[in-house]
């Protein structure tokens, strides 16, 4: 079975700071509460999860995880109230340009 | 500044064989006529081109690339008609997909 498949990725100032992953991170820290059981759940590295935190951070025009480094469960991570938001808009935008997407899916014959 | 980019990958089983990056090496190849000669505009090794020719050819329906080993510029690669088909069909698809996410950028304030 043939599919197109659309990823999107929201940028700042070119630099790529919400993607397919990144969004599921930001999912995982809010279910799990913990970056530690985050990673776990993405079968990354807890340096690798970090890592993408600080690249979203840095990217992104405010944090969109709060840190607090070590504790018992390998540090906290909170999804701020500008991740919230953040995270809303990405699933809204994907969820419509999918719609397309599922469109083509129908009509192309590749 | 803050953007909305989308990245289609078409998908054969559930395993993509293009996407922004192969679809570049496809280009390269054409305007090039060498796999060296895509390699070095993508700035990619040699082996790495390869690896990426082989993913397509492999999970694609039908070779996107015939290749020819060897010779003095390092191996001769012809994109197949099927491989012109469905990259025409890429772009098609990208364009139409492009064109929401357009407006989308065009209507959110993220």
């Amino acid at each position: 079975m043939i599919e197109v498949e659309c990823y999107i990725s929201i940028k700042r100032n070119g630099i790529s700071f919400l993607d397919p992953v990144k969004t599921r991170l930001l999912s995982e820290i809010k279910e799990s509460g913990s970056l530690n059981g985050a990673a776990k759940k993405l079968e990354i590295s807890y340096q690798h999860a970090w890592t993408m935190i600080n690249e979203m951070n840095n990217a992104a025009p405010e944090p969109l995880v709060s840190k607090q480094r070590g504790g018992a469960h390998g540090g906290g991570a909170v999804v701020t109230s500008y991740g919230e938001k953040i995270l809303k808009d990405y699933f809204a935008i994907n969820s419509q340009v999918n719609k397309v997407v599922g469109q083509i899916n129908v009509e192309i014959n590749l």
